[in-house]
C-alpha cells in the first residue's frame, strides 16, 4: 500500500448484527490498523451460503479503491481442516475461509497468489475453533492494512477451492439462464448478461419465467405503470426482472435456482 | 469546508442492510474521498417512504457539524426523468434525487440553491438506470467531501420539489394533529409541538388518541407505572405518546396518519 | 490517552436501526471528536436487556485497544432518577446509565473510579427527558475521545448499581449451569466454563439440558455430522450447545435461562 494510502477493510459475513460478532472483530481490526476505513458489505446473508456471499462480494469489488482488503466470513467448516487464506488480486486482498467464497470477486480482480495464514504472530494468541474471523480472519486482514505483505503470513497455496457462479447457456435459440439472487426489494436479478444475450438471441428479446413471458429490456423501472412487471438491466450488469413499486419475486414466484429463459422477441 | 476538518457524510435510504448496496456506494465515496467520516442515518425506511425518510433527516441534521454532507436516496423514479440534485443549506449539503426527499432538512438547515448533477466528471463512467444512489449520488458527495463546490457539477436548479410535512392545525378550541411516526419502541410520535400546543390550547392539556385521552405531558416515561400510557415530550421536539415498557402503537392501535387532538385539560 | 493515537468508541443499544437513533449520536460524537472510530458492537438487543447487554459488552472489551470508549445504552429508567455515569477501568472508559449494564464489562477491564454525568459543558445545551444517548452519554463519550479527563465531567460516584452475569454452581458431583445467551445461529452459550467444569467433574463430562444427555467437548462444530447437536467451547470461553448445520436452540428447546447441567461422563 502506498504511504499515506487510508487502508480501507470490507467486512461481509452470515454473522447477523444481533450479536457482537461483527463489532469484535472490528476491535481486532482497529487494534492492527488502527487507521483502517471498515466498511460492511453485508452481514445478513443466509446462513452458510457461501454462494450468496461470492456474488454480493463479486458485485462489489470493483467500486473499491486499490489496496482494498475484502474480509469475508461464511465459514460452516470453522475450526475444521479448511484452510485460512489471503488471496492478492490486482492490489487488492482477500480474507476468509477456503470454501470458494472468496473465489469468484478474486478472479475478477485478477487473483494471482494465494497464501495459507499459519504465522502466529498474525493470529490472536488464543484461537477458538468457532469464530476465526475474530481469531484468524481478523487479525490477518487488520495486519494487511497495517501494511505486511500476505507473503508474511504463511506458505504459498497452490490450489485454493475454487467456485463458479451459475452461467447462463446457449440451447439453439433460447439462452437458459436463472436466477442468482433476490434484492431487498424483490426484484430478481437473472445470470443473463446483454452480451450473451444479444449474441445469442439479438437485441430484441424476451424472457420466460414463472410463467409469464416479458417483453425484453424497458429503460427504467418507470417505463411500465406501476405494479407492472418490468425487464430492465440491473445495477450488477444482468437483466432483472421487477414490478414497478412491487416485489416481483413474491408476485411472480421467482427465487434463486428460477429458470429464467431469453428468446427472440417474436 | 476548512482546510483540515474532517469531512463527515451521512446516509439514509431504503435500501435495507441484506444487500450490498450500502457497502458499495461506501466504495464509491471514500475512492473520491478517503477521508471521509461515514455515518449511517438509517437503510430501513419502509420502500419508498420519502415521507419518513424526509422526516428522519430533518430531525438529524442539527447534531451534525458545519460541513456535513447528506447523502439521501428514496428514489422510486430512478433512471427516469427526475433530477438528480445537490443543495447547498448553510454550510451543509444534501445529495439526493429530486422528489422532496431532502427539502424539510434543507429548508431547516437554511437551503440557499440548488444544483442539477449534470457534470460527468463527478459521476460513474457508467451509469445504471437503476442505481444512482452508487454512478450518481456517492460519486458527487465524495466530490463534495474532497472539497469540490457544488457549483461545479452543474447547472443552477431554479425550482426543485418541494414537500411539506404535515402541521397541526387549531380548530377552535382544539389542535388537531396526526402521528408523524412510530419509532422502534413503539412510541407514537406526534406533530404536536409545545409552541402550538401552549398557544392554542394552554399549558394544561389532553391528547385524545385512538379512543383514549390522555393527560398531558409528563416528565418522563417513568412517571407512570409500568404498562401504562404516557404523554411526554419527545426527542424530536414533539408530544408523543408512549406506554412505559410497552409498545403504545400496537397497544393503542397508533400508526402513522392516526389523528391525535389535543385539548384543554379540563 | 496518548497523543497521536486514534479514538475508539464503541456503541451498544437496544435502540434499533430502523430510526435514526444511532445516527444521531454519531452525530453528537463527531462533533466533540472528529477523528474518533465509530464501531456499532450491536444495536438489536431485546428492549430493555440489561443482562443482554452486559453479557455482549463483557465479552467484547478485550478485543479493544487500550483507550477505548464504550457507550453503551439500555436505559428504560431515561429521564427519572437514573444516574447518568463515566467509570474507568484500566485504560478503557464506560459512558451510559446507572443500572448494572456497564458493570460487568467495567470489572473485567479493571473499574477503579466511576463519576456522575453533571458538568453542564458535557452535555448538550438542550437535554430531552426521552433520549440521554443522544443527550448526555454522546457528548460525553465524545469529549473522553477528545482527551478530557472523565474527573472534569461531574463528581465522583461511590455506589454505582452492580450487575452479577449468573455463575455456575457446584452441588455435589454436578455443576448447574444455564442458557446465558442464543446467538444468531441458534448456539445456546452457557455460563459452564472449562475451569469450573474440570474441577468440578472432571476434563470428561456430559451435558443434560432439554431432555437431552450431550457428550463433552468436541473439538468443533465438524467433528459430528450435519443435523447432529455437538458441545464445543466457544468464543466466549464458556461451552456452548450447538447443532451442525442447525439452529439447536429452536430443535432442543433450549432459551436464556434454560437450565444446563454437567456431569461426569459415565
Amino acid at each position: 500500500m502506498s504511504a499515506g494510502a487510508v487502508p480501507i477493510i470490507t467486512l461481509l459475513t452470515d454473522f447477523g448484527l444481533r450479536d457482537a460478532f461483527v463489532g469484535t472483530m472490528k476491535g481486532v481490526l482497529l487494534s492492527r490498523c488502527p487507521t483502517a476505513q471498515l466498511v460492511d458489505l453485508t452481514h445478513a446473508l443466509d446462513l452458510g451460503d457461501i454462494t450468496g456471499g461470492a456474488l454480493l462480494l463479486r458485485a462489489a469489488v470493483s467500486f473499491f479503491p486499490p489496496g482494498t482488503i475484502h474480509l469475508a466470513v461464511v465459514d460452516p467448516g470453522v475450526g475444521g481442516p479448511r484452510r485460512p487464506l489471503v488471496l492478492r488480486a490486482g492490489s487488492q486482498f482477500f480474507v476468509g475461509p477456503d470454501n470458494g467464497l472468496l473465489w469468484p470477486a478474486a478472479v475478477q480482480a485478477g487473483a494471482s497468489a494465494a497464501f495459507e495464514l499459519r504465522e502466529e504472530r498474525y493470529r490472536l494468541s488464543s484461537v477458538s475453533s468457532t469464530f476465526h474471523g475474530r481469531d484468524l480472519f481478523a487479525p490477518a486482514a487488520g495486519a494487511l492494512a497495517a501494511g505486511t505483505p500476505p507473503e508474511a503470513m504463511g506458505p504459498p497455496c497452490s490450489d485454493p477451492v475454487t467456485l463458479s457462479l451459475s452461467s447462463a447457456v446457449v440451447s439453439g435459440r433460447e439462452i437458459v439462464g436463472e436466477v442468482l439472487w433476490v434484492d431487498h426489494f424483490g426484484n430478481a436479478i437473472t445470470n443473463l448478461d446483454p452480451g450473451v444475450v444479444s449474441a445469442g438471441v439479438g437485441e430484441r428479446f424476451a424472457l420466460r419465467a414463472g410463467g409469464l413471458r416479458l417483453p425484453g429490456p424497458s429503460s427504467h423501472y418507470g417505463a411500465v405503470e406501476a405494479g407492472q412487471p418490468v425487464v430492465v438491466l440491473g445495477s450488477m450488469g444482468y437483466y432483472e426482472i421487477a414490478i414497478r413499486e412491487g416485489n416481483a419475486a413474491d408476485r411472480l414466484g421467482l427465487a434463486r435456482g428460477t429458470r429464467v429463459i431469453a428468446e427472440p422477441s417474436q
